[in-house]
């Protein structure tokens, strides 16, 4: 992530040098995105696992590298900690940007990394205003979208949208393991949807999950509670409590913002039928084009031996009728689904 | 559903009627299927939701509608032991097509519904070979893949598969109720995928819930066990512990058999930033017909406001990469993702 962000530097204007106990690993960096400069800089960012900022962080002030400290960690309550040990509070304002760390894999760095991606900064009480400022003016730089936390606020959140998230999702797909082959066969997409990211790394997850237990525990206990209440109503056929409980559930995912901040409710869903031929999503996205009609999100359902593919589509809401007749006409066969 | 299953028996061949308690309904199915016969029936089939079915199968036989008699409903145990009550099991075999009842409101009725999608048959010790082969014979006219579970076996495997997924998926829902909404800005994807089966409706899981309350509660309870395990594990910061767990999270996603029963892995993943500009879709399209490339699946990820997409793509393997370098060569920003 630090030769990717170097890189969304030096594309914006900036300066970056590079530093790693690895000589040899600054030097490629600093080569790859052809900037360095001398003398002390103005902010120094520790792109390493959130259990070894605090020590870099600490070496970098020891050694004058910059005015200002900041970190990429995914987890800040234990690196304000240690950075408040060390002395040096007022120089630092912790960050995280939130850039995908589910897909670990590309082949290279990217400038574009940051993207219009959420970073949320998190100054402590005891932040400095210009070290504060140093940060803001790095997010934008990168074209990220800056969210102020303080750092307990961000463990918490991601405790909620991220880490608790994976837990359930790893559980669930965890007790598949015990279950008949067979039974398997008959999975649809809502199994696919609801384990994804139990796909993620056992490493990378160990390692967030145990810095950020207390949060997660915190989110995950009344959860577990209302899963105890749950199983009881469950055995007691009692359809009121389960009715109301997935109300609730309807409440949640509305609360959760889509592209452009959108509500993902606010879209007109439609539905494909795409023949199992190679070239059937190009010849559909011309006819999107000609119809002028942009395409939200995409996504893919398929069952076991499915021959012909089920795909779902988010239109602007006022296309989606009007672009199911248009296909029909066409020879497609195409749904629009009740909202 | 009963619709949808005149205008693809009809499409195959046969021959179709309607009953209903309103008159007007049933002649109105018989007008869009155009089919109709006199006299018995081989099959009669119970497309009401399960908690009515034992009495409408009951009302058949006594009116000598057909020689045999199956339903659609979503739950299997609780239909068979009405059914056995009236005296009729050697003439029911059940049936629970798995024809996407999440999307429950297309527009009209299609003749496609069952196609390549899973169809379980159930019958019970006492269904006779006669009845359990009208149904057979229903399954393939339909072009469904018969799957063929005992009751019990299926109301597990739907607890399984299905039911319990519902459960988990409202419960972290419902929990975002309690949530800083500002907290939700930074979610992303993996908050999505995993709550999506969240906004089902109310009704119909109410229903359905209550129906198999005591195999779900069967399948949730390891589930809220091991839950109480972790959150201890996440309190003593039990890295080791968290990991393993992940790693069962691995193990049991890879159980989930994906398009054509190949497990879910075994494709190559890649990535590609798309442009919010219209259009953008159906270049990218083009470019893999014009590569002969197969995509065999695809999501699209968006944060809040991000100003391009990020397009996720399985092809065949061995494809992943080649279709990287041929996208970069013609200008598109495109990564393989690690496995």
């Amino acid at each position: 992530m630090g030769t990717s962000l170097g890189m969304a530097i030096t594309r914006a204007g900036g300066a970056v040098r590079f530093t790693d106990l690895n000589r040899e690993h600054a030097e490629l960096a600093s080569a790859r995105v052809g900037s360095s400069f001398e003398g002390m800089g103005d902010l120094f960012v520790a792109a390493v696992p959130t259990t070894f900022v605090g020590r870099v962080i600490l070496e970098a002030f020891k050694s004058n590298l910059a005015l200002n400290f900041t970190d990429l960690g995914s987890t800040k309550t234990n690196v304000q900690l240690e950075v408040s040990s060390f002395g040096v509070s007022e120089l630092f304002c912790g960050g995280h940007p939130m850039a995908g760390s589910e897909r670990s894999g590309p082949t290279g760095a990217r400038s574009d990394l940051f993207e219009g991606r959420p970073w949320v900064i998190t100054p402590s009480s005891k932040t400095s205003g210009q070290s504060l400022e140093a940060v803001r003016e790095l997010v934008a730089l990168v074209g990220a979208l800056p969210v102020e936390l303080t750092p307990e606020g961000h463990d918490r959140a991601v405790a909620e949208v991220s880490h608790g998230p994976q837990v359930l999702a790893s559980l669930l797909a965890s007790s598949l393991n015990q279950v008949d082959v067979s039974h398997l066969s008959i999975a649809g997409q809502g199994l696919r949807d609801t384990t994804r990211i139990a796909g993620s790394s056992p490493e990378v997850w160990a390692s967030i999950l145990s810095t950020n237990g207390a949060q997660v525990a915190t989110f995950l206990e009344p959860i577990a509670e209302e899963l105890a209440l749950i199983i009881a109503a469950l055995k007691a056929g009692d359809a009121e409590a389960l009715k109301a409980f997935i109300s609730r559930g309807n409440a949640g995912r509305d609360l959760i913002p889509g592209k452009h901040g959108l509500s993902i409710r606010e879209y007109d869903q439609i539905s494909v039928v795409l023949p199992d031929r190679p070239g059937q999503l190009a010849l559909l996205f011309d006819i999107f084009s000609e119809l002028k009609v942009n395409v939200e999100d995409i996504s893919m359902e398929h069952s076991l031996g499915l021959p012909a593919g089920l795909i779902q589509l988010s239109l602007q809401v006022g296309h989606g009728e009007k672009t199911v007749q248009e296909l029909i006409v066409r020879g497609w066969r195409a749904f629009t689904l009740a909202g």
